[in-house]
């Protein structure tokens, strides 16, 4: 009987290097495949197709869609992200494990599946200095503090529906971390 | 605030190398420290004091009992084992976190405490062989297998009352993921 594989869901503020962290953690770690997500907005400068996202025109997108090809959906400033269903569920069941990047509403939604996912959050390290100042109640600007708090709170309230947080100080110790995840969590007898 | 520490269980079968893994454990990973229990029976050759364990005569134990100085202990054919509390609590309320080896009635103790410990099982390579040889229907003789069966039975059923579970197939891929263990476990959100 072969066990089944585990659904690994990465979740990071954007400009916290989460691509670069995927593709290495994928490089260094056995049978953990990525999942692309698709999106019909069109790739940035130095975007890859295959490798940041698979860029599709939107008529292709909602056909997808309505076919419910999609494991969760959404639409953001006009432009549809959709994670492709299939593919992952077949590496799941035959006992490879998935890294899928994905955005915090994204993960909620995919949660709600009930999969057994893993959920990591990458906390950049700005807001992780951010929040060890606030704890640590420094002197700095009020001002200046509460308008970066806001933001923090935010993605740190999210950051605790998160079964693992990951401070990104350094991208060799963030990969580290989530090395140890992805072993550990092979090594665990339950999950939640 | 400081954050507390986290308390490490690990219990593996007799012979299959505990000490060697805990010794290193403690060594590559920052921050870990062992707590050695005390027990009332002589040391075995090459067994070393305040190593393997705390040797004490058994006044002394039958003292320490009585003043509750002991996590849990327990008599085992005629000799004491037991697992000096303050020193464990000291560490973990600082912050530290802490590695207990012991045995699966004395983990089975500790667990009704309520700490929120990390369990961790050592399945040795003979046991896992075999498992895998059961799980595979192997064509062996019979009767052999079922002894060892018998034995296997025992251990892989309190296996699963652990958090996780690793196969000790060699040395170094047991530690690593022992490693990854305490590193995941860092990361954690909430623990059970």
């Amino acid at each position: 009987m072969k066990k089944k594989g585990i659904l690994f869901i990465l979740s990071a503020p954007s400009g916290s290097g989460k691509t670069t962290l995927c593709t290495r953690l994928v490089e260094s770690v056995d049978s953990l495949y990525r999942s692309i997500s698709m999106t019909t907005r069109p790739p940035r400068p130095g975007e890859k197709d295959g490798m940041d996202y698979i860029f599709i025109e939107k008529p292709e997108f909602l056909k997808r869609q309505k076919r419910k090809e999609f494991l969760e959906w959404a639409k953001v400033f006009g432009e549809h992200y959709g994670t492709p269903k299939k593919h992952i569920l077949h590496m799941l069941k035959r006992g490879s494990d998935v890294l899928l990047s994905i955005d915090v509403q994204g993960a909620m939604k995919i949660r709600r599946l009930k999969l057994g996912a893993v959920y990591i959050f990458i906390l950049p390290s700005s807001l992780a200095m951010l929040k060890e100042r606030l704890i640590n109640r420094s002197t700095d600007s009020k001002e200046a503090i509460l308008q970066r708090l806001n933001i923090a709170r935010k993605e740190i309230a999210c950051s605790q529906k998160y079964d693992y947080i990951i401070v990104n100080n350094r991208l060799e110790s963030a990969l580290d971390n989530l090395r140890a995840i992805i072993i550990a969590e092979r090594c665990r007898v339950k999950r939640n």
